[in-house]
């Protein structure tokens, strides 16, 4: 009889401890795999002395990062991420992004044969050598896994409490798309699983750019159909940069909650629009307002738009993406908000005299280069 | 020499007459347009004694219905429909829907050889023998004219303040759209041409319906990611519908600001989801909320839902409609805003294993019918 397959979870914050519920639930309804499910959690000891592990493991909740929502029994806290990944088929990967090399490093080698790895971390990662990469390849090249993606419109406290919501799962194979069904949709978490990971990716990574420029124009009080504008030219963006930089991408792929839902809640909700939006009213810096309103943690958008920025320039890009580049020159000080408008008046999802005429057209790009 | 082409505005409301200051400067730069542009007024008397076509005519101003906006001189108010149609090679339809039959009458056989219209009106018609089609199709119906029709995410005083936003526009032809492109677009109206007339009009039909979704979800205080899941549900359904009822409907257009631009701005705004969103919250009917909020004018949302239902439920539909069946049962009371998310959870959209199976599947659909 085939062994049973085992998955593993890599970091235990709040949502990977909402994850866990879930896939902890699933794995019970499979008979191919193995209840256990290990936890990797970076050891803490808590204000009470005990040890972040043994209270997961002996309460079944993890009272630091995910406080009120109980954990399923089959789902193991392990202080050791070696111990915890060392036997898994499947990894799941929900660490915070600045943690994923060091992390990762015990691992290298040590993996199972075949496993599959499936990240939620959304961003790009900026190599050492300069330029940027997708979550999933850093992790293929640290440890010679495929790696699939979840990202969608959900919120760690809301999928805890098992509020409805849709996310994607971006796949490689037939296979990997109905195990990864399995292990983690259930009657509140609704999953499409397309054969396109790396939109999906791009996705999670972009609309944080685009957020703020939805908060640049609600802190301009410029109404709603400039902001729908705003974020529909994002859209847009968003797209050309899939068609340009990774070959296959599909269009349908922004229709899935990944795509438009999640860039729709993180434009009309979310930190990046919140504080772009007092970038604008209070006139202070985006690093002044970091250190105000989210403790000295960095926004993930102003980073990404300067990331994606270096991209564009190095490729003579940057007239064809006019409001990535209008949302990160106002992120960095270079131009003021009042005037992103003006930087879109040309866009040119508008030059062609129709859609059709609307493709990777570098020539038309370079005539319009003088609206920068 | 070639006759100078003439454009004629048929509604002077408020989009009509925001429309006529954008159309009215851009003939003025055509040299194939003649640069009178008439704009059928439905003739009143003025609190003053005045006519209010001798005031748009001396005054250049629609005192009534878009006050503090001066009209180009080139724009001249006819009381006579006849008269402001006779003569023109491009009609714009932007007055009430339920004025459109009436108002027609007086044109037919009447109009120029070659004529075409262009419909700014949203929503679908109610055929008296039972049944919907879009406004265009009426108008088609009525006066035997090609028409094209204008959607967006767009408000009148918006536009008429001249504020950036998009708008998409609907052809049949190349030369429509070269001929609309220049006719509408301005710096801050930017227009986007698809040769998809019919989706562009369905989206602007269709939007309300999800819009009434949105506001039951605000009003049982749900959260983002579920509001992000039942607006993305209802693109997925608006493009099922399109894909079922009008052949040849391009999954692109709902891309256009027709599309998602104006589906979130009105999920998001407008009087659909803030009276459904009072339904919840009041218990009230939505007549009587109609009665209270709206000086008793109908909403289109739940009409919309009635008649796109009937259609359904005539072709064995409803099952492969959950949200669009769901809000319909919810307007006419026939269950609580608190099962809509129930309707949803077994939703077409995540059956199938994977995204590429999600397809006309009626067999799928008859499985599920139970769910209903």
């Amino acid at each position: 009889m085939a062994e049973k397959k085992k998955i593993a979870i890599i970091g235990s914050g709040n949502w990977g401890s909402a994850i866990a519920r879930i896939v902890g639930a699933n794995v019970r309804t499979m008979s191919m795999m193995d209840e256990e499910v290990k936890l990797w959690v970076f050891e803490e000891i808590l204000p009470d002395g005990r040890k972040l592990t043994e209270v997961i493991n002996t309460e079944h909740e993890n009272v630091k990062y995910l406080k009120g929502y109980s954990l399923p029994h089959n789902v193991v806290a392990v202080p050791d991420i070696l111990e915890s990944a060392k036997d898994a088929d499947y990894l799941v990967f929900v660490l915070p992004h600045q943690f994923l090399r060091s992390s990762c490093q015990p691992l290298r080698g040590k993996l199972k044969q075949g496993a599959v790895g499936i990240s939620l971390i959304k961003g790009f990662d900026l190599k050492p050598e300069g330029g940027i990469q997708l979550i999933s390849e850093l992790i293929n090249s640290l440890l010679g896994i495929d790696v699939c993606c979840l990202m969608g419109a959900n919120l760690a406290h809301e999928v805890a409490a098992e509020k409805f919501c849709e996310t994607t799962i971006g796949v490689h194979t037939d296979e990997q798309s109905l195990i990864f069904k399995d292990l983690f949709q259930t009657d509140f978490f609704r999953v499409t699983t397309v054969r396109d990971a790396k939109t999906v990716e791009v996705c999670g990574a972009l609309k944080n750019i685009v957020a703020c420029g939805a908060g640049f124009v609600d802190g301009l009080g410029y109404g709603d159909n400039t902001k729908a504008a705003v974020i529909r030219l994002g859209l847009m963006e968003m797209i050309k940069f899939a068609e340009y930089f990774y070959a296959g991408a599909k269009f349908s792929t922004f229709f899935e909650s990944c795509g438009i839902a999640d860039l729709v809640t993180t434009c009309y909700g979310g930190r990046n629009r919140r504080v772009s939006e007092a970038v604008v009213k209070s006139g202070k810096s985006i690093k002044q307002l970091e250190a105000e309103m989210l403790d000295g943690q960095r926004l993930q958008g102003p980073e990404t738009a300067h990331e994606v920025n270096a991209l564009l320039k190095a490729e003579g890009l940057e007239a064809r993406f006019p409001l990535f580049t209008a949302i990160h020159r106002i992120c960095v000080q270079e131009i003021s908000p009042s005037e992103m408008i003006e930087c879109i008046r040309m866009h040119p999802e508008h030059l062609a005299f129709d859609r059709r005429r609307v493709s990777i057209e570098r020539d038309v790009v370079n005539q319009y280069a003088s609206c920068l």
